[in-house]
């Protein structure tokens, strides 16, 4: 049977941490949905466009990957795309506690879904978007943080932000 | 002496968890006053009212147990009462680590008060009222988090909402 | 490409959380190998055949799982079965912080070789090799901690000591 | 109803953190009995006898406490004595985590048994009972991790050591 | 060479656990600048003129310190100032995860910048900016936490606060 | 007036790790002891004079640095040596909780020393010495977690226990 797994997350914006991960999901299952969440309770810098728009740049040359916008629960948008198996990265305590949560609750609201947890590599398990986002909107050298594109684009909006 | 506790918190709106720890605590203790917050910096969803509503119909049967809500310091109000437990609920290390904050701090203020904590069972442990009310929004299946009653008032929010 | 993924552990003995983990794992990957290690730092109850025996007992219908025993590296057992996935369950925080030091050590020996963590169901979260083997030679009434083939080996132990 | 609580521990010593915790329990409940754990996998200074004597001495004063020692399962000798509290005190996550199984396993074990935590005064969170023997043993001046009389037991086993 | 290092916050306002973590400072280096953050993402009670006034205040006997603010990035901050240390103060589990992803951030930012960790003395490590002003905003009797000018501070907005 | 720190640690073996702290460590400070524990309850791989040797072969280029043998309590090893200063390093939460439990027992022990903690670079964050040295003993190749004439070291050891 094909196995079909889906990344959820905001992506605002992606970083080389996410896209470290998409690619040894990619490797492990047949096909992989990165999934941007369009209603996130987060403040986000980036509309759903542009960040769907950064992963599909980024994973252009993965052929298993494919990208897309969903609302509501993820539990339903895997399930409307028969998936069964749902990708979250781990990469500090905090997050382990939130993710668990999460998966035990998307665990008993859908049975048949099971979340799967990968490591980023060691060079990457530090960088989180908020943080480079923050980083990035003052002015520092955020090159190592993110493919190129993405950092182009946070140095664009620090500079409509800087003029406003 | 009559033992009196007072289990506080914000039951915006009250879940199994806190349900399965008012029956723990109704067995250890005398007398239990289930304190709702009436400020808070949380968002709420549901007013004070309808926050005490909820607890009083879910605990109706526990003749032990009353509930009032109350502002400023919990301690004031546990002074007031004549209580001399705080009770609280521990789930997962995030939770350890500032219900430990407030007892301290909660101690230094009032040293003849003594904070307990209790551990919900298993099928509890996971369920936040942040997640519970996230998912009853988006429409998710919830009949297992909360007492009938209440998973009946999420689904009118999410109702309403949707039609706004 | 068959996806083959090794579930490495003690087994000393195997719990109901063990085999959880199993059963989420067969669903996964295409095949599963439960390797069980020879070589272990701990204190062990059982001998590698009793312990090798009793997961083969417990897996026995499910088809997609084999089990064999190791000794040496994990990466160089799975190197040698073509496997590219380990297996390891998540349940506390101080299994994940020596689960990643583990699996950034073994992906720093073996590149190709990817580990993925995977969520027991929420009735094992809590159930440990060792507390079930002391509260078993203490006489407790494990019945619901592990397959009652499982539980009976532990029993007969606990009647051998306390008649030497 | 009389409510009655179980303190268990191997109190090999009893330190100034262990102390506070008692105190803490006495108030709360009507009766406490300190229970000391005769099998225990730790590698211990003291002799049962020894350890008992050293919390008796030093609780001689609160009337509503009492000091026994065990074997087996902890849940036994509450089930035994009509007790339907355990005490136990959190200092660390790691404690937490350790604390949350066993309680969680006691809970399956024996339903009716509540474990209740307490939280020692703020001078006494970081004693532990293998920090300061290890210290005592080296020399160290120990005079406030415990009461006097322990810290001259634990002097006079350094003595001897030295002397071997 | 001389060792001067800052230690960066929002202060807002000053504890005692900053001011005991300010004079550990000062007797490492040779000077220390207590560097006050202009912009903040939190909700700050104090303005920058405020909370630069108080930590003056409060560090006037210490001839090693001096207090500045700052804004943007912290790394450019201390070039600017030829600093090669920033002092950070760990208190708990969490502080430590945050900690860590900014450090690791900052030094990949700049090398040459190291973060250096210390400890607040027992009586001090509970106690936080947020609970402290707002256990002072509700009335309680915050003396023990702060200096007294900053104590008088908090409570001139909570009158002011009650009157609007 | 001349600062100087003391790296106590059992070294056994010395990894990249440590290495990498000890050289930030010479940076902040005038002089860094490195002190090896005689005694240490862990099951050593190597003697003390072998473990002296290896930090003092790699440490030969780094003038501000010494090593140095200690036995009994650290504190009185930083007292006779006049430092006023201990460093650790800090890698993971488990390792945050316990140093933390020991700073402050030494703070209580010895106000005058301060505990002041580094984080190792991203890349030696997960190694430990006992991971490192099990890997070692199995034949892995482990020449990126120690300094060539560590590595050397474990693999004679490793070929010697092959032969008994």
């Amino acid at each position: 049977m094909r196995k079909l797994a889906i990344y959820p997350g905001s992506f605002d914006p992606l970083t080389n941490g996410h896209l470290d991960l998409i690619q040894r999901a990619s490797k492990l299952f047949d096909a992989v949905i990165v999934a941007v969440a369009k209603d996130t309770q987060k403040n986000l810098l980036f509309t759903t466009e542009e960040r769907v728009g950064m992963v599909k740049e980024a994973t252009k040359d993965l052929k298993e990957v494919t990208v897309e916008s969903f609302s509501g629960l993820i539990i339903e948008f895997a399930r409307q795309k028969k998936a069964r198996v749902l990708i979250r990265g781990l990469r500090m305590i905090s997050d382990f506690e939130y993710e668990f949560q999460m998966a035990l609750t998307n665990r008993r609201l859908a049975e048949e879904i099971e979340t799967v947890f990968l490591m980023p590599s060691e060079g990457h398990q530090f960088i989180s978007s908020s943080i480079f986002k923050e980083a990035g909107l003052l002015g520092a050298d955020i090159s190592s943080f993110a493919p190129d594109h993405v950092v182009k684009k946070v140095r664009e909006k620090a500079k409509r932000r800087r003029k406003s």
